[in-house]
Formats: C-alpha cells, sequence, structure tokens
C-alpha cells in the first residue's frame, strides 16, 4: 500500500478549477495517473468558500478513484489551477487560503492549460470554451491576451458567439436587421413563442447559458445565413488576432484549446490554423508539471 | 382638511417604477400636483418585495409631502407603470399584489411615460435612459420597439455606450484596435493604473455602472475620437431606426426621453431631431392619467 512514509511515492494533486467545475488528477513521482476527480466551480470569481470546497471535494474524489482514500490531503503536493486569480486581489486572497495539502503552487488557468498542452515547455494556447484568451510562455517570460470577461470582453468566445446571436434575433423582430435562421432555431430550443418570450427567456442569463447557444450560431453560417456568417466572421477574426499576438513571441508551439474549438478551427485564417498543433495533455496535468516545476526550483533555492 | 369622505377630493397617486428608484406623486381630481416622493428600485425584475416595497414608501413620502400624511393608502386610486411588466410574468405576478390602495391601474413604465409626454393623448416616446426602447400608441394601439435589455440589447442606452467604451478600451490594451482618448479618461475614473486593474473593476458590474460611463464615450467622440465616434454613430443609428419605426405609425407627436437624450439627441438624423417634440408632462403624471382613463372606462362599462 501506497503511504506518504515512502519518500519515493510523493503524490501531486493538479487541480483545475473553472467557472462550471474544479477537474482534480493524482499523479506519482513518475507522472502516471493514478486517479480523477470533478466537483463543482473552482473559479474564485464566484466565491471563496465553493472554489475551496470544490478543490477540497475534486481531490477527495480522484483519491478515492485512485484507491488512496486512506491518504490524508496534507500528503498530497497540489499545484492549483484556477481561473480568475490572474486578477490580483483573487490570487492573494486563494494564496491565502489556509489549504489542507502539505504544499500548494497556485497559478491560473491559462499557465496550467498551457504547461499541459506542451507538456511542461514553452508554447502558447488560443482558448475559446465559455470565455476566451490567448497565453504565452517563453524563456519564463508570460503573455496573457484578452481573458477580460463577460459581457464586456472575450470576443470569440462561446458566450460571445451566442450573445450575438441572440443580439441578432432580438434585432430582426424590431425590423432592424434582416431575418435569420437563428430565429426559429433559438426559439424552438428555449420553448419561445415570440420576442416576448425570448426576452424573458433571457433576461439575467449570464455567460454559460450564452455558450450553450454558440452552437446554433455555427449550423446557421455552415448553411450559409448571413447574418450568422457575419457574427463567425467578427468573431474568428479576434482570434486570428490573439493567435498573431502570440505568434509574434516566437513559441515552439500553438495549441487551440476550449469547447468551442472544433466549431470555430474552420473558421479561422490559414496563418493561424495551419500552425496549430494538438495539446499533448490537460490542464490538470500541466497543473502537476507547474507543482513539480515549482518544487524543483524551491530545492535549487533551499539546498538541504 | 381634504378627507376621502368628501368624494369630490379624489386623489391619485402616480408611480413610475424603474430599476433604480421609484417616483410616486400625489394629485387632485383638478390634476394639481399636491406631493412627490421617491424611493428605492421599483422594478420587479428586482424582486417582487423590493418593488412593493418601493411602491408602498414612495407612497408614503409622496403623502407626506403633500401634508396628507393622515390619509390612508386605501384612499388614493392609484395608476402604477412599472419597468419590467411588459413580461407577462412580471405583469400577472404585480397584478395579483394585494396591494393597500383603494383601487390600482398597472401599465408599462412605457405607456406612462407616453401618456405623460403627450398629456394622456397618442403620440410616440423614444427612450434612452439606462436602458433604450421606443414605444408609440395610436388609436389605442400600442407599440414596443427594443426593450429587450442588457446586456443583450438595449443597443443605444447609457449601458450600451458605456460597454462599447469599456469593451474598446480592453482590445486597444491587446493591441487589437486603436488607442482611444478614452483609455485614459476610464482609467482615472475608474482609478485604475493598467488593464488588469479595469478587468477586475469591471467584472460583474451591470447595466447602471456601464450607463455611468456613457458620457466619456460622448466626450472622446465630441473631440473627434475615432474609436468613440464609430461607437457613438453605432448607437445613433439604431435609435433613429427606432425612431423611423415608431414615425411609421403617424403619431402625432414624438418625444425623446431619458438621462442620455441631452447627450445622444444631436448625434441624431435630421428626419428624426428635426421632428423631436419636448415631453409635456413626466411619467408620474402619465401614471395618474393612465388611472384616470381607467376609471373612466369602467365607469362606462359599469353604469351605477
Amino acid at each position: 500500500m501506497l503511504t506518504s512514509s515512502d519518500k519515493n511515492n510523493e503524490l501531486f494533486l493538479g487541480i483545475d478549477g473553472g467557472g462550471s467545475k474544479c477537474k482534480a488528477i493524482i499523479m506519482n513521482k513518475d507522472n502516471e495517473i493514478l486517479g480523477t476527480g470533478i466537483s463543482g466551480p473552482g473559479n474564485p470569481l464566484h466565491g471563496f468558500e465553493q472554489a475551496t470546497n470544490s478543490i477540497t471535494e475534486s481531490a477527495k474524489l480522484a483519491l478515492t478513484d485512485a484507491g488512496l482514500a486512506h491518504i490524508e490531503l496534507n500528503e498530497l503536493i497540489a499545484g492549483v489551477g484556477l481561473a480568475g486569480v490572474n486578477l490580483p486581489v483573487l490570487f492573494e486572497q486563494m494564496n491565502a487560503w489556509s489549504h489542507p495539502f502539505k504544499t500548494m503552487h497556485l497559478a491560473t488557468d491559462l499557465l496550467i492549460a498551457c504547461l499541459g498542452a506542451h507538456n511542461g515547455g514553452d508554447g502558447a494556447v488560443i482558448i475559446s470554451g465559455t470565455g476566451s484568451c490567448g497565453f504565452v510562455c517563453v524563456n519564463e517570460e508570460h503573455t496573457i491576451v484578452g481573458a477580460h470577461g463577460f459581457p464586456h470582453g472575450d470576443k470569440g468566445s462561446g458566450a460571445w458567439f451566442g450573445l450575438q446571436g441572440v443580439k441578432q434575433v432580438l434585432l430582426s423582430f424590431d425590423g432592424v436587421v434582416e431575418p435569420s435562421l437563428m430565429t426559429d432555431v433559438l426559439l424552438k430550443k428555449l420553448n419561445c413563442k415570440d420576442d416576448t418570450d425570448l426576452v424573458e427567456a433571457v433576461a439575467s442569463q449570464k455567460a454559460t447559458f450564452y455558450a450553450q447557444q454558440a452552437n446554433l450560431v455555427f449550423d446557421a453560417a455552415e448553411v450559409g445565413d448571413k447574418v450568422a456568417l457575419a457574427i463567425v466572421a467578427e468573431g474568428a477574426e479576434y482570434i486570428n488576432s490573439i493567435g498573431r499576438t502570440l505568434a509574434a513571441k516566437k513559441p515552439p508551439r500553438i495549441s487551440m484549446l476550449g469547447g468551442l474549438t472544433p466549431r470555430l478551427k474552420s473558421w479561422l485564417a490559414n496563418d493561424i490554423k495551419t500552425n496549430l498543433t494538438e495539446p499533448l495533455y490537460s490542464p490538470e496535468v500541466g497543473a502537476v508539471l507547474f507543482a513539480r516545476q515549482q518544487k524543483a526550483k524551491e530545492s535549487v533555492q533551499k539546498p538541504a
């Protein structure tokens, strides 16, 4: 049985905490995946308590999944990548957490995604899921592009595409823009009979709701709907510009991540899409790679 | 002293309940204003209890202001115009309220604004404040244009202009759009030193916050800032299209209302702005006019 008393059996926890769920992975010192767990939102933007609860819960689930339920959290070396901690106030709050782990190395969700995609090496990632952004790490220098949030930023994200679709459908009811195939699809999907129903259905909805409407914009664009094509062109052009900003930093690899990737990739400019390489590992694995790198640095700084 | 026992001294209450405040007015049967009161949000979109509390509180304040604190609410004939009740579910909820008045006549904030602007007669209103919309009433037929809400609608409103400004400033940090005079003004106004601060300052902000940023877009446009000029042109064009949709219904008068009117009016197309007439009375007075009209109809329908 694996115990923490065996120094050669150090256990690593990788956490990828986003706005809708928190993913955990347990890996051994040989980088083998032993177990995984998923819990609720791990983004401290939606509350410190919820984020820390989700991290702890997903870690326990991953231990159980690994058949290591007897291992205490304080035996784990944790790499924790969280959405939102690019904001200094949230980074400080999370970093001050009296966490239950042996050690905790905190990073942005972007850094761990990038480390995972490029197996711990230099590289860049274009992310389009519920939100959108770019991230590049070359020679330990990090640059973030976008990652501004919704509705004021995150252009080219699922939430952005869905919001544009809803906006154009609402405008078309007033005759301000031309009708679109999206109208009937959206009304049916949201179980609405008219514009009044639609206004009611979308009142106070958040980014995740809008991200769920992104597919119908791509569906309409793919059959030539002009309104949808204009939306897709505008969103793709912004993602192109993220890609070009990242490429200017000369990363050895660029990957595209996030739930919208399969829909959006084919609409990108040739100079962007032909240079994309498949991500090698998940962000959770990236979080473990981050913890290992930080641990290695610390042992160099603090010789025994 | 005025008492309800004197049939000739019927008292009317007019309510204009919006997202940030609820205004009340007390008028006598001769349409003389006796007192006014203001309380918190009266829009049921933000909660039934808050809306009903605000309505009751503003009514009591208006009675006190009129020197009529001894008059009970159940002696008032209330005309109540509320934002949000264009959504049937909210109309039904508010109309089912066990209200404290003698009678309550419920209408949208748009209808009472239009009745006020045109002294109870036919006409149209273009509204651009925190939100935006158009409303026209001709021969008892009402048409609403827009009024979809934020951030998916309300183009050309204060919230929309402010959001566009913030969006363009954020994009300019990433080098995706050209720099704008708005950047420094916005950073200073929100006490931010860089883009990270700005992202933090705007995270999860609502329509009212964005509406407070609208003026700096107009300030920049007025000194020729290209990015701001493009925003103002796009927003003004949508308001023009609202104006043209309303004009097609041949209302005898069209007025423009809402807090953004002084900034936006000069940017509208000539065919729109030359046809605007000043509003005659406030929405609260319009609410009283609505109550009178409904009362008159009822007494025709139900002869003694």
